[in-house]
């Protein structure tokens, strides 16, 4: 709480127009400072968020995930390449929740990246998740809403590693690329980590190696369980290192874009939509309940808790259930 | 939303009475059904979690985590044993975040235990995240209360690998066991994944391979790195198969509650409790949200939001900013 006190002093309401205007203009400058803010959750944020909201909706938003070493960096590279190529502008957003305690950015794809650094139309973040519990995917969220209402036209959201946090992260996709390498049991790794769900195309990458052939196939076997009517998430085999495949994974990604186009799924769409909204009321109802619980009457209920005494269970009913401190405490919207 | 209703069918108010007062009798029956309305989120567990918060408190909640292959089980299994040969109760709670889809549990950990499964004085349960992101760690959090609040001596929380679920679910103990084993480059993945920051004892296990001895000194450098007036992780060389070095482990375990004893952090334990409440408050906030926007006036504000016309920010704002809204909203208790 006193950590969110402190970071408020970084977002004067002055300051915070002074960014959103830099950030419409397009000064990348601004955009970092507003990703910056967000990784911290400053307060009023979500002013800040709700003022972009209507220029998101445009980007082409990819995943890319698969286990550590299976080469995903060099492929986001080649995609860069690519997309480039074609003239279109492209955001990179390299999610690492596994290092909660470093505090530091995925440094190693960043230096990987380099070859595009130096490059206008290409933007290069990393995200870690700096110790704060289930905070990445908020994160991520609302990054690629800030990368895709600034302009760019393609948006990949790279994780490491496939963990839960990294699935969820996957749900921002529209097109999610899971990259597998030819090693023993991989197939099984893709089936365990429920990889196979959410894959709309397999990648298998070092595909020189023995067994690429076989892993192929049976990713191909496992896809081909899935419904018969709907799209079948293809196969291709590349090799980061020298391109080779590249062509057929940007032709997949946009033969993926179009069935989007023509297959609308509103229900799905419907869902995610809402879960969101639900997780936006939620996370503020939580940020104004830790500004009540940091002074004047909420101290006391905090005190309270804090101590063990208090039920967390009934505490919490009976405040929901108390109408009068619920506006009081919903009153508690951070200065904008 | 539906599959909530549909849940809701289950905890009839008479049921969950009688779930309450078999578990308050000690059935393992009405625990096991509780346990399932947790997963499972039925409408009315937060009631029977109010119930029976005041039962607990009185457990030793140890996390035991770790890549996968380390070896986790067995030791589990042995501490198991260690625990029931001094009388003591043991419920082990295996949580596995990373298979979010199949909906199976860790069935390859059940069968190791079975040597334990039918002693009276030892429940096993396993948890996998069924598709409900980030979901896991608050699942496991109140079926721990619920083992704790049935009266279990030891609760033992075992993780598979090593991301950032696992980590939040380590929150939940009062200490934490990182189990490494030697093999390439170990003590770099403990440090990469934040291990050493939560670790209060390393286990070195399957100590008869190469790299053991070197895997241990690491370790112990990594941990001696720390604040040198505080609880220095011992590093603790095990063979789960023979039970070697178990004793020291059980030891080690000793020495940490006792220091844990002595030296209680009220400020932390302050920070965990408030941030328990929050949770509950928050989550208890989107199941009434979820619950408004199933029907009558809420489904409108849903409709409104699946169709991608509004902008959730402004939205979720000003539906904390409208109290009279935010009272009926709010009002959508579940029935109980």
């Amino acid at each position: 709480m006193i950590e969110k006190a402190a970071h408020g002093a970084l977002v004067e309401t002055d300051n915070l127009q002074a960014l959103l205007s830099g950030f419409e203009r397009g000064d990348k400058g601004s955009l970092a400072r507003l990703i910056t803010l967000v990784e911290n959750r400053a307060p009023g944020i979500n002013h800040a968020l709700e003022k972009i909201y209507s220029l998101t909706g445009r980007a082409r938003v990819l995943g890319i995930t698969g286990a550590t070493g299976a080469g995903k960096s060099t492929l986001v590279n080649r995609l860069i390449a690519g997309y480039r190529a074609a003239n279109r502008t492209v955001a990179v957003l390299a999610v690492d929740p596994s290092s909660p305690f470093s505090g530091g950015a995925v440094l190693g794809d960043r230096i990987r990246m380099t070859e595009h650094y130096r490059d206008p139309g290409v933007y290069i973040r990393s995200l870690s998740s700096r110790g704060s519990h289930g905070g990445v995917s908020r994160a991520a969220r609302d990054i690629v809403k800030l990368l895709d209402g600034f302009g760019f036209d393609v948006v990949i959201v790279e994780t490491v590693g496939v963990g839960q946090t990294e699935l969820s992260v996957m749900d921002l996709a529209q097109t999610t690329v899971v990259v597998t390498v030819p090693e023993g049991g991989d197939s099984v790794q893709v089936l365990k980590a429920g990889l196979n769900e959410i894959a709309d195309i397999f990648v298998v990458n070092k595909a020189d190696r023995e067994g690429a052939h076989r892993l192929k196939a049976e990713l191909e076997l496992g896809a081909g369980l899935g419904p018969s009517d709907g799209w079948q998430p293809p196969v291709i085999l590349t090799k980061g290192l020298t391109g080779e495949g590249i062509d057929e994974l940007m032709s997949a990604l946009g033969q993926h874009a179009a069935y989007l186009k023509a297959h609308r799924d509103e229900s799905r769409d419907g869902d995610r939509l809402q879960h969101e909204f639900t997780e936006i009321v939620t996370e503020e109802v939580g940020e104004r309940l830790s500004r009540f619980l940091a002074q004047g009457e909420g101290s006391k209920i905090a005190a309270e808790v804090r101590c063990g005494k208090l039920n967390p269970y009934r505490a919490a009913r009976e405040l929901i259930e108390d109408r009068a401190m619920m506006a009081r405490m919903l009153s508690a919207a951070d200065r904008f």
